[in-house]
Formats: structure tokens, sequence, C-alpha cells
């Protein structure tokens, strides 16, 4: 026996049926937003990979050279993919563009509770539309799907940051680009590496005032609304070069208010994501909480398409994966095995056979799951006990007196009430009876 | 930019919509029969598949070290991944296990038109089954997945064989097990490669009158039905011994003429398919016409879970992949693009913004697709001319005017009809002229 490589995983039919209904609802919901749906390669070229996060990337891939000596790469995520393909047809894709995705990624990394080697996402993108709203759109479209798994407001909460305003701050020190991007890159991290090993790194990118840097860090940090942007912005040289950019903060959280989402969002300067390629808002969902564990994660990303495809095109987009979302589902009781049982199970007298996988097929034919015993020549008896283990909600006989008057005994295995129904009838009487059929008793209005 | 690798798919919005149709309609018709999904792992250990399928098999598929050294491979079919997994908890799963997959293989071959290197499979398997009944069951499902979407017995058919016949026969010139195997792989291959060639390589097997083992061949290979291979049999020393198994093919047939399939079905005992690993009844489903591709095939492997899982397991089985069908289903017309437009474009007069998006927002939850313009401060005008692109059958238009008066202006965008419909009304509008939204002209009697 090979047994599973380590952070693969295995669905049996329950855990299946558990990650099909989770991405049923990701569908349902971003079809509302009027998102389409697109897939790509599981498999690309590396260098896809490393022209946008760099080569250091590979160590955290699978990736092989294949038989025809292509460098290549199990995708680790979809971004670089949607960037070629959108890239590839700009011109002839309605604007603004808005694409998703439920598939497969994989990252080679130490497997551990919620960090597995192959996992699943959702992707919501949309490109071609700089406006706020495009960001507020996908903030509203994250907090509808967490609420449509019946998560609510003491379950989960949404953090939203921007990394305009935060350049706009580092640039006043006179940072330039890439040094803004490794000052955010240590922001990211103050709070597991302190404060002090955090001002050691400015040290080393900043030449200047590092004492005054860092106290501006840390106000900037502890901006909890745009009342406070305004404030602090307001008694700065960046007064003016911020108000355009606190007006698309007002857009952003017009749209969160509007959904009536307003309790969900947090304003949190703290959060800057790490990730080199955010250019505007930033945004990150957690449930509530000791664990806390991060479910989501977005944000703008207007220069990355262009770099990968040569297309430019602005683009805003986030990420929500299976596995922390579907441990919290479960420890909130909120999703449980949903697979389905075969609403009939049909026994039938050996003399009449070709009369029951009639039936059998007939009820198929109305979509009904049904199921028979495949065992030769069973006594009835038997067969019965097959029908009780599968589930099935109804047992129903045909037997040469059934054929002789037309028609199908009907039991319950809830409550072994037992009923004649016209053959031509069971499928409808089924249809009917689906939905109740957990009840203890059969309903006698519907009798044939 | 990094072109996605040769034989390798992108699926933008129309293709994913039609593949994701196929797909529904796979897992639609297999719950009729039974059937849960199940899932595997994407890679596996190499010799998962090695172990059944010989170490030449490596060669064929994308393979490579991972970093931590183990020898992986992307799996190229999903049947020694269920060996494993119905293996591992045979003793607590329901008999006859009844399990399905929709997922993707991999296999490294010369890309060409139908022979992709990464592709889509349904899986459908039936374990702990002898019965011919189970056989008779999957060729059934397999035709009705075929005739579900829209084939008739004019586009497809479907050929029955059986190994265990071959066995027999093949035993009774004393060949040995392995000798059978050899055999059948040459007889596998007698249209391609010619009866010349045949007759040499079953001369390097069998030490015997090659002569009269070829005119066995060829008369077996030429029956057409049952009554066909009970008088082939009956003239032979095998007449008791075959017995048994065609009152199997009778069961098997019975199935298919139960459920009206009898015109799809031929019996061809010139298919044995070539995988050593089928232990009884195979088949194959084939396009009729010119081009004739396989669409499908299976058969029962009652020895492989035990092999590759140490369980001993009957099991039958069979797997639609979908390339072929989806070209044949494009080329018959029965499927396009099945991606869905918006229902509504709410515009919005600036003045009341938060009006209009609380719009948008109640009537996503309503379960409606809708979309706004997320550009800031545009003209109704131009807010007007996004709706027309976006494809959305109605317009609705939000103002001062009808906030005031707590309507919604609604424009069909087929007919330009307008009419005015209660605020707290256009979800339930909007649902009921779903279904209608490319009638020419809007229903009079649902105004408001």
């Amino acid at each position: 026996m090979r047994p599973a490589l380590p952070g693969f995983r295995e669905f049996y039919p329950p855990e299946c049926a558990l990650r099909n209904a989770i991405f049923a609802t990701f569908r349902r919901v971003v079809r509302r937003f009027g998102f389409e749906e697109f897939d790509g390669p599981t498999l690309e070229p590396l260098e896809l990979f490393t022209d946008k996060s760099g080569p250091e990337i590979a160590s955290q891939l699978f990736h092989f050279a294949d038989r025809g000596g292509r460098a290549v790469a199990l995708r680790p995520e979809m971004t670089p993919t949607l960037a070629r393909m959108v890239g590839a047809r700009a011109a002839g894709l309605r604007r603004p563009i808005r694409w998703s995705n439920v598939g497969e990624a994989f990252r080679y990394e130490r497997p551990q509770k919620g960090r597995l080697r192959s996992f699943y996402q959702m992707n919501a993108d949309l490109l071609g539309e700089e406006d706020a709203a495009a960001d507020g759109e996908l903030v509203v479209l994250l907090l509808s799907i967490l609420e449509e798994f019946g998560l609510t407001v003491n379950d989960f909460y949404l953090r939203v940051s921007d990394r305009q305003l935060w350049s706009l701050f580092l640039g006043s020190f006179g940072l330039a680009d890439s040094a803004i991007g490794q000052v955010l890159s240590a922001i990211d991290k103050v709070e597991r590496e302190g404060e002090e090993e955090t001002k050691k790194k400015l040290g080393e990118i900043f030449h200047g005032n590092v004492a005054q840097l860092w106290a501006g860090i840390a106000a900037l940090r502890s901006c909890n609304g745009t009342d406070d942007l305004r404030k602090f912005f307001s008694s700065t040289s960046l007064r003016e070069a911020t108000e355009k950019r606190l007006t698309d903060w007002d857009r952003l959280l017009e749209c969160v208010a509007s959904a009536g989402f307003s309790a969900h969002v947090a304003v949190d300067m703290t959060v800057v994501r790490g990730l080199a390629y955010y250019t505007g808002f930033v945004f990150e969902a957690f449930e509530r909480g000791e664990k806390g564990r991060a479910l989501a994660g977005g944000g703008r990303y207007d220069d990355l398409v262009e770099k990968l495809s040569g297309t430019p095109l602005a683009a805003t987009g986030f990420a929500i994966g299976d596995v922390t979302l579907a441990n919290l589902l479960v420890e909130k009781g909120l999703i449980s095995d949903t697979s389905q049982q075969p609403i009939a199970f049909v026994l039938m007298e050996d003399a009449v056979r070709q009369a029951g996988l009639a039936l059998v097929h007939g009820l198929r034919k109305k979509d009904l799951s049904v199921l028979w015993d495949l065992a030769d020549n069973r006594s009835l008896a038997r067969q019965m006990g097959r029908a009780d283990r599968s589930g099935a909600a109804f047992a129903l006989s045909i037997g040469v007196e059934e054929v002789a008057g037309d028609f199908v005994t009907v039991r319950s295995m809830a409550s072994g009430a037992v009923e004649r129904v016209a053959r031509a009838e069971v499928g409808d009487w089924l249809a009917r009876h689906g939905a109740v059929r957990l009840s203890p008793s059969l309903p006698s209005s519907s009798s044939s």
C-alpha cells in the first residue's frame, strides 16, 4: 500500500460532499456579483511564478524539469495565470472584467493544521476599473460569501488598510520606491519580530532620523478609521496629497455600509500584507476569538498585469482558501455531512425482474436516486435487508401480484408504514415525498 | 509573457461554462444511480502507478523527485487512488460501494486533437459485487450519461466483450495465464498490425499449432451476440465450462434491455482492451460515423484492489473523458456557451447613491445577478451605455424622483419598454421575469 503524500488529502464521500458544498456556495455568491468562472492549467512554466515573485519563490513550489526539458511548476496561486489570460485578450473582453475561479493550488511547505501542500482557493478578481468602488465591491463580495455560510459579525471580521497612504507617508521621508517596499515588509512583521528588531531593520534601510520615522509609523499604525486618518494627515505636509485618497476611502466604506456590513469591517493600518505587488487598498478577513486564523485576503495590484503580460490593466482581487474556512464552519456547526441518501430501493421478485428493472430505470429518468439489489435471485427478505442498510427512504416492492395489479408496494423505512401506489405514479409520489422522507410517518393525503 | 505549456488548456469563461455544464451532467446522472463522489490527491507516489502498470508507465507520466526526495507523479488516472482508499476502509464502507469522481488527470504524450497532457475524466466504480448485474448497472449508467447529453442511438454505440470467455478459450489451448495476457495484447492490436504480424507474434508465444489457434481466435472474434457465443462454445470442449458465463451475459444484457438500450449495444468479441488487469466484461463507447472516436471505456477488474491495497474486493468501473465528448457535443450542436448574463444593471443618480447601492445589495441577497457602474459620478446616459454592454436583461434606474416615490424605473434592454415597479417588489418582479427576459416585450400583467 502506497500512502498519500504528506500534506495531500483524501476526500472520502462525506469530506468530498462538504468540500463540494463549499465550492457551490462560492459559485452561487460570485454569480450574484456578475462574476464569470475561468480556469487555467494546473501545471505552468516555472518562470510565470518567478517573474511575479522572484526566483526565491521556487523553494516553496513543486517544480521540476518535464520530459521536454521545460522548467515547470504546479501552480501555487491563480493570479499569474489570470494576468496572462486577460492580458492576451484584454482588447476583446468586456470591462470591467469580473472573473472567478475555484481551483487547486500547491505549495511545498511543512504540513501542519491549516497549512497543506495542496489546497483549494476561490479567487475573485475585478480588472479594468480603477475606482475605489471596485475595491468596495470585492470587500462586499467577500463579506457576502462569509455571511452566506451562516457566519455572523460575531464569528469574523475584515481589516482594511491602504498601501497607497503608506507609500505617500513613507515617501515624505524621502524613501525611494524600493526602500518603501522594504520598510513595508518590516512593518508587516512588527508583531512577530518586536519593536526593537523592526527599528534595527529600519536603520539599515533609512539613513535619517529613525526614531522620528518610527514615531510616525507607530502613529499611522494606530489609526482606526477615516477620522483618525484625516486627523493624522492634516498635521503633516501630506494634507492635500492625501485628500483625494481619503475620498476613495469614503467611497469604499460607503459600499460596505450600504450593504449592511459596517460592523464587520475595521480600518486597521497595521495591515500591509507582505506581498510587494499590492498598490492600494489591502484587506484580510479573520475569524474572531483566540485562534484568530486568517480566512481570506486580497487587495489592489494595478501594476502586475502589465508586468506579467505587457498589457496595462488596473486590478483588484482576493482569494479565500478551503482549509481554515472548512475547519471554522465545522467548529461552528454550520456545515455537516451533506451527502444525500438514495430516495428508493427497489425490491423485485425474480419472476418479474424485467418489470422491476424497468421501474428502476423509469424512476432514474425522473432524476430520482434509486438502488436495487444487484445480486442474483435473492429472497425479498434479504433484499429488504440491503434496502435497510442502503439508507434509502423508501423500499418499493414489485412482484407477481404488483405487476398483475399495476401497482407498487411502498414502505417508509422510517415508520414502516406501507401503501400501494399506482405504477405510473410512483415517480411523482416519490418526488412529492422526497423532501419529507425523514418524517416518522407517511402523509396519507397523497396515496393513490 | 509566458504561454501555457503545450497540451494544457486555458478555459476562458465560455469554455469554462461548457466544461462545468458537462461536469454537472456527469454528477446529476451518477447521483440517480446512487453514486457518491470522492476525490484524492492530484500528486501521488510514483510507485502507486508503477505497482499497477509496471515501470514502463513512468515514461508516459509527469514524474519527478520532490524536495523531500520522494518519487512523485501527477496522477494519470484515478483507479489506483480509488483502490487505496477503498482498501484502507473496506470494512467500514457499505457494500456495494458506488463511488464516482470528476477530476483532472495528466499524461506526458504528444499533444494532438483529442489527446492532451491534461484532461478531465469522470470515473464511476462499483466495488464489492461480483454479479454481472453490477457490470450491467455500469453499462446502463454510461449509456444514460450519453443519452442525458442529448446523444442518440444514431450518434454513439457501445461494444461489450468478455475477457473471461477469452481466457477460458485460450486456456483450452494449454496457454498459461501470462501467455494468455500476451495473446490478448496481440489480439488487441490485430486491426492495426494485420493478420500476418499477429500470427507471427502468436508463434512466439504459443508452441502448438498456430494456424489452428488463429482459426479459433478468428471465429471467436466474429461472434456478434450470445447466440453466436453459445453456438461457438457448444462445438468445443468448453460447452459446460462456459454455460454459467453465458447466463452472466444474459443478465448483463437484461439490464441493458430493461433500460431501453438494446439498440445501443453490440456484443463484439474483437474488443479485449489492452490493459492487463481486466478480468471479465469489458466495454467501450464510440461515436458512430467516420471518425468513430472512443468516448469512454471500462470493465471488471476483480484482482486489482487486492494487488494495490492488500484487500480483496471485486470491482467494475469505467472512465469517460471530457475532450472527445465536448468535441462531439459541439459538433452535434448539443451544447453551446452556457454562461449566464446578469439579470439587472442598476443605474443611480449620485444624490441617491446609498439607496442605489442598497437596492443592488438587496437584489443580490435574493440570489439575483446584479451589476452597477463602479466608476464615480457618471451621467445616467453613460451608465446606460455600460448597462447595455453588460448583457443585462433589465436596467433599473433609481434617482431622486424614484426614491421620493419609493419605486424603481425598469427598462427591458431587449424591447426598450419601461415601467415603474415598487422598490420592495423589484426582486420578486425580476425573479418572475428572469426566465422570459429575452422576450421582445415586457409582460404587462405583472406591473406594480
